[in-house]
């Protein structure tokens, strides 16, 4: 394998949830470079020791330097255009820019919104070693518990589609957030939604809309990477 | 004159204060076409008629078809791009998908929460003529009277500085939105953030923000175009 990761599992070993490690998964099958993303738990300090780093992803590159761990999902996607500049993620600054735009606005406004939408079900779907730890830091975060926070699921899916109004205007003129083909911009949203999409027990989005069929055109490509992956609602079936 | 233009002004016709109408002013001094951006008001329905648009900017090309009115800043750098290639505002699919994502994220969330910032600011400049329509279309829009919709400036801009975190966290890396240049993606936030530039009788940004230092930037492009524009607190200077 070119490159062994560090990879955020459910309870089930094959649900992978973290958004921030599906943009790495996205990133990495863009550039068809051959990965191993290995199962982690929250709980697990021993597994990401050597890493350095406290969270996932984290990536190292066996056939460039195993010695070296990079973390982030920003720096890797910078690791992987720098080193593997073919099938670039971003072209040119301008790229970059508007790359870094869309995942800064992921993380810090997309990102509590389905947080609202799914953290229950991200605590029913994780692993029982990882409960207490998840339960305690996601209470201390939102300051309410995780059954009063997610009180609304209705009303955090309708905040959910208003904040992704402008992608619903813009991803109604364009295939993809990158023009006719993917960008890092389409990876960085589309981990942010893979998120729900494997942990959520009800549907975030709605098929009807530009950003869903936006979505199911990102599920598609890469032979299917993104619809291949195992969700919650697969083992209700 | 190649391009005239219909530009929203307050009741010193030097000040201009619409989004919009910015963004088109930004897109012709970026291109360097000559423009005579002639001043209008809300109520000046007869002015407007010709055009067959009800709104600004409104721009015709006196150069290529007068007998043409192209109204909406968006379809106007959309007919800019095309029709004078030079210096792009966006480059390729990729550069018209981010700028119109940009654009419609300033349309529909920033101007609601610079709205809070700025009406009643806009209230005391604009022209007598327009002070009953703006009152009466704005409050039924909001659903409560001017004074109570902006009762919390220092609310509102706190809002708007937390709206504009996913820029802040992209401005600290890169000079503009276009990277190390500007594009019509830089030119519309410019343009929302003129209007409480012009109008607004305290700063909104705060110049030690990556956001703040780049709107300065933004200013001083083109010979200081920006900078040149009067505003209400000079006129208190």
């Amino acid at each position: 394998m070119a490159i062994e990761m560090i990879d955020l599992a459910a309870g089930d070993a094959a649900i992978r949830l973290s958004p921030y490690c599906w943009r790495t998964k996205f990133a990495l099958v863009h550039k068809g470079l051959p990965f191993d993303a290995k199962a982690w738990r929250f709980t697990d300090k021993a597994m990401l020791a050597p890493t350095g780093s406290a969270r996932v992803p984290v990536i190292r590159d066996m056939d460039r330097d195993p010695s070296r761990w990079i973390a982030d999902s920003w720096q890797i996607a910078l690791y992987l255009d720098q080193t593997y500049p073919e099938s670039p993620l971003m072209v040119g600054e301008p790229g970059r820019a508007m790359a870094r735009l869309v995942a800064s606005w992921c993380d810090t406004v997309l990102h509590p919104a389905i947080a609202r939408f799914a953290t229950l079900d991200i605590y029913d779907s994780i692993a029982d070693i990882d409960r207490a730890y998840f339960r305690q830091s996601r209470e201390q975060r939102f300051g309410v518990t995780l059954e009063t926070f997610c009180a609304d699921r209705r009303g955090a899916r309708m905040a959910v589609h208003k904040l992704l109004l402008p992608f619903e205007q813009m991803l109604a003129e364009h295939p993809f957030a990158g023009g006719s083909a993917p960008s890092y911009a389409d990876y960085a949203l589309a981990g942010s939604l893979m998120w729900p999409h494997t942990i959520a027990k009800e549907p975030l989005l709605d098929d009807a809309t530009a950003v869903g069929q936006w979505f199911q055109r990102m599920l598609d490509l890469h032979d299917g990477y993104g619809r291949k992956a195992p969700t919650v609602r697969d083992e209700k079936a």
